[in-house]
């Protein structure tokens, strides 16, 4: 089945310890898309302005991404986002942030949208999530992402977005803060109440927990020697995620979850090795495969 | 078989944002003798005070330790460490440290102990935990815990000590300092090139990573709600690790060590629940080995 992906499709310029990288490919729509274009048939929503390089529009057509929803404004900007990460790779610091085209975007979605069963709504304004679901019709699954910023300027938009999917994304920090607890596991139940069925809580390189009817799940991550880039990692996971989920003929998705999760870790692992989508975009799916065999030797016990 | 536990037995004051508890029973050899216990006979070599508690003599006879090895100062006062808990009950910080008995303590081994086939050396100085190795004879297996505090005082005797051990416990940042290494994946090789044949990274509430000859394994935490008081859940994990080591009746040491890390895990979880060693002293087997099969239905996939 088919995943529909919002989201921003942006510029990134990234600075580390060791090197710069202007106006690579980035964005959580571009990141979460081709992570799922690996598993099914990825529809990308997005906005970008004439700036915006035509080897991106190859790089996405190579990945089979459907482009009808990835609007082109041509005397417009694309949203770029430049930032810089410290020696461990774990902290990073926003040194500008244009939002371009993305600012007054509303995303109009092409007519035969409407009735994909897989939906992302990768990190972006909850305003646009929510007007996203507006225009489709009982999906199968509607997953959100989202991030500190949205729940600091944008909260009440965010909580009656949490009563329309199934699923909630958030790293640590944000479920604590979402509901006023210290600790996560403690979050939990209290997100649950505010309306999805499932909430996955994203650790970096420590694995994620996800949360749903039957209980926990504590999923690892592949150990990774070398982090070059981080960014992207919890956009490549949710689209990898949502990929393997529709891509699954038979199970519930209850029984597809962890695996699905699993296979999203590991799309998150290669991003995390090169800037941008740099690495992900030159891997090939039965190294995705190899690398959730390895993973699952790794975590048995 | 038998474990033979040598570290500090201490009274601990350790300060919450909820509560503040004086002279607990603590101390590296105290959490983790009474973790083995749960799994085999053990051995607790240590040193206390006049000012020591009958009633922590009472409980540590509770678990069975055999006490042969506990050396009783009359006139000297027991090891006192005061810590305080931020409220994310991950960063702490030392109060005040009284070293008492233990500042010049030079254990002596009962004779029988001689021959101990597992023997855990416990968070204590290199120079005590070299002394504990001299007194034993072909030990099927060595374990030794460190901090960063030996590594950057006594780390000649540390590096030292690593040539003599079969494996080392360590958290992550200890681990990258050790080896002046960013990524702690990448230290794994690099201390292994220092002796030990196992290294073990301990990663509190994220689990812990096993590096061996047959690759790694990334091992689970138990997820909690509540967290009381971690301080002894690493001595408690690896007290629990051992314990179940020498347990095994069949299975080599490589194919028996994931599971020995899980039952450690378990035993540091349920640590973390109470102060000091108030939970764990109350905590029956079957409640281990029933939060063991808990966790790996948390682990699956």
């Amino acid at each position: 089945m088919s995943v529909l992906v919002v989201g921003t499709t942006a510029l990134d310029s990234i600075k580390t310890p060791k090197s710069e990288n202007p106006r690579l490919l980035g964005g959580s729509a571009s990141h979460a898309a081709v992570a799922a274009s690996f598993f099914a048939p990825t529809k990308l929503v997005g906005v970008v302005g004439g700036d915006f390089p035509a080897k991106y529009i190859k790089l996405y057509e190579k990945h089979g991404l459907c482009l009808k929803g990835l609007e082109r404004v041509a005397d417009g900007r694309t949203f770029h986002w430049s930032g810089e990460y410290e020696v461990n790779m774990n902290n990073r610091r926003t040194l500008e942030t244009v939002l371009g085209v993305i600012e007054n975007w509303q995303p109009v979605l092409p007519g035969d949208y409407e009735t994909t069963p897989f939906i992302l709504l990768a990190n972006i304004s909850p305003s646009v999530q929510h007007r996203v679901l507006d225009q489709v019709s009982k999906p199968k699954f509607v997953i959100a992402d989202t991030m500190d910023l949205w729940l600091n300027i944008a909260l009440p938009e965010v909580l009656s977005l949490l009563k329309r999917i199934d699923c909630l994304v958030l790293n640590d920090s944000e479920a604590r803060q979402l509901v006023s607890e210290d600790n996560v596991v403690n979050a939990l139940p209290k997100i649950h109440k505010l309306g999805p069925k499932y909430v996955i809580i994203k650790k970096g390189e420590h694995g994620s927990v996800l949360s749903g009817p039957k209980g926990l799940f504590v999923a690892p991550a592949f150990p990774l020697k070398k982090v070059v880039d981080p960014t992207g990692a919890g956009d490549s996971f949710v689209g990898g995620l949502i990929g393997f989920l529709a891509s699954q003929k038979s199970g519930s998705i209850e029984t597809n979850l962890r695996r699905a999760i699993v296979h999203g870790s590991v799309v998150a692992s290669f991003c995390c090795e090169g800037f941008g989508l740099n690495v992900t975009t030159k891997t090939a799916k039965k190294e995705i495969l190899a690398r959730v065999r390895e993973l699952e030797k790794l975590a048995k016990f």
